[in-house]
């Protein structure tokens, strides 16, 4: 099972003969800031230095920056190529009977649970805002036995709702009543003014059956380099996972790139402010048109439906802009769609292109 | 459980208060030209462009460049986060009851399997020079089962011992009859000088139930930026790992840095000559010690037995010259050793250091 996801500009500019530089991607939600000077000026020491070694096998260094940046000890902190590895590596640890999601959601848990023959339920959360409570998950929950795991992706991608630790701890304390586990999916929550209300992080000291998952290449724009980490105060699953995983499995730049990164406070606050701006304006922009129903954006991308009849992602890649269609998540349709915050200039280009195709739309139906 | 390896200098160095650049790491098999100039400046344009945005998800150009390179389609290679972690994938997908490895060899293969309940059963060579035949394991094999599968490292870490083609034919012809799977480790192999009676990559059209693991970090001198890949005419292996790992699992670095590698005539020739002259010069020294029996070179690394008393790694470390002690692998013991093939000054400076260690044992044992 191979899911397919947004981000692969380049290939998609390669098979219809665009110049890759002509395109705009809104198909991944990264950061348009791009590389920071400072994360540049650490990977080209790294070049020279870092490359030709193999990496620290247990990457002190970088998990001791990860457990100060969120008040743990680094043994609480565990690398990952990329956040989504670490799904593939937590399912093999907790291998749950069932995993309980919420639909739409991030596809690769189902699949990284599929490993190891975990059933995946889902619970449908609708429209207009695809939030949830823990109340109305609690006849699911009911359901679940000892050993099995809920997985939350917060903020939820596709759909950017946005979810209360309050009401994660409700969650937590249920399931660690019950012996079950809970993993969080934050590989957003950077992009937000302040997550204190949000992260699960500030709660991990009292629930150790939980674990939360982190990126760092959606904020920092460095989805080639791979690079997330997940945080717990569980009291085995660290050491498990990194005794049975292959070694070295985070390359050198990457965690040379960790305690750059965390220190980088005028690429963050850059960032905070760009994106201050942009979510509102694109927001704004996609609500005035008439055939879009947007929801409100809590990061770095907005998730809309479509009322209409046009394959809007084929709508658009004629004018070389990408967006991503979500018709491939189960619970949503060949309507719905996700689109990154970009720069002012790019944002403004993709409406103008939206309001262009679907003027031709209206004036297609007229005729 | 952790396997310990060598190429831990940073950590060593920090622990005991040295400076890196003040060390000399003979304890990973790494390439001692270093970085490529051509390497170097393709990783440096991929800094600004390929970083911010995701990997290509099937590594179409890299795969098909290595394909090329073997004679093979792209369908046949399957990249992987260094080579390491390709047995990990390997083990989940053959899934062997019995794995067959010849010992000593590499300590990651029995782990790897492992992981998968796999119980490895270890048929132990023997000095001077660790060689097999088929024969010899024929009566190994006739316990083995359809579906087990035998791994054999070629050449092998850490003795050198060096197998022909020829005999890997007889025993996948074996194997292939048997429905059983042969799995072989050539992370050293570019360091021959001609490698086709050697490589199973010539063989593998005839024998659909073998695959080849190479590595690409040891010969360019890059495991930090973990760079492997398997082949194999299997008809079904390398779609199901792809399918069944976690996306993007090779980082985007790694991915440009392939065609460059491949076509970088000029590292390669001077690899070779640096390789031709200092293995006999190594080779020589460490022979020339009445205390060592060292195994005939075949690639870049030499094994030896030291029949002294002394602790040689921790008297090289007070040194600073870091050895691979073998004292952690099954069927060795702490009087086996593996170094690096270095340059002539660095591997003057050992053989200096090793002299000065032993002549000093030869005074205190006179005292």
């Amino acid at each position: 099972m191979i899911v397919e996801h947004g981000g692969n500009a380049a290939a998609l500019a390669e098979a219809f003969g665009y110049s890759l530089d002509d395109c705009l991607d809104f198909s991944a939600n990264i950061n348009p800031l791009g590389l920071s000077p400072r994360l540049r000026d650490c990977l080209l020491d790294a070049l020279d230095d870092a490359l030709v070694h193999y990496p620290d096998s247990v990457y002190r260094h970088s998990r001791e920056a990860l457990g100060d940046h969120h008040g743990l000890d680094s043994s609480q902190v565990l690398l990952g190529n990329g956040a989504v590895e670490l799904f593939y590596d937590l399912a093999r640890f907790f291998h749950p009977q069932t995993l309980l999601t919420l639909s739409p959601t991030f596809m690769e848990y189902e699949k990284a649970f599929a490993q190891v023959q975990t059933e995946t339920k889902r619970i449908v959360l609708e429209a207009p805002d695809y939030s949830w409570s823990f109340e109305q998950l609690l006849p699911a929950l009911e359901t679940l036995a000892a050993g099995d795991a809920v997985l939350i992706c917060n903020p939820n991608n596709p759909t950017g709702s946005l979810s209360r630790r309050s009401e994660l701890e409700k969650l937590a304390s249920f399931l660690q009543e019950r012996e079950m586990v809970l993993i969080v999916d934050e590989a957003f929550m950077d992009f937000l003014e302040d997550e204190r209300d949000f992260s699960f992080t500030y709660s991990l000291k009292d629930f150790p059956n939980a674990v939360v998952v982190r990126s760092l290449t959606k904020f920092y724009a460095i989805p080639g380099l791979r690079l997330g980490y997940a945080l717990s105060c569980h009291p085995a699953c660290f050491e498990a996972v990194e005794g049975s995983r292959a070694p070295w499995s985070v390359n050198a730049l990457a965690d040379k790139a960790v305690p750059a990164l965390l220190g980088d406070r005028d690429y963050q606050e850059a960032t905070r402010q760009w994106l201050r701006a942009e979510q509102a304006f694109l927001y704004q922009g996609l609500s005035a048109v008439a055939q879009l129903r947007p929801v409100r954006p809590s990061v770095n991308y907005i998730f809309f439906e479509y009322l209409g009849p046009l394959d809007l992602r084929q709508e658009l890649r004629k004018r070389k802009i990408f967006i991503r269609s979500c018709q491939n998540y189960p619970n949503l349709t060949d309507r719905h769609y996700r689109v990154a915050i970009r720069s002012r200039q790019e944002n403004e280009q993709l409406l103008a292109a939206l309001t262009a195709v679907l003027m031709k739309e209206a004036d297609d139906a007229r005729d």
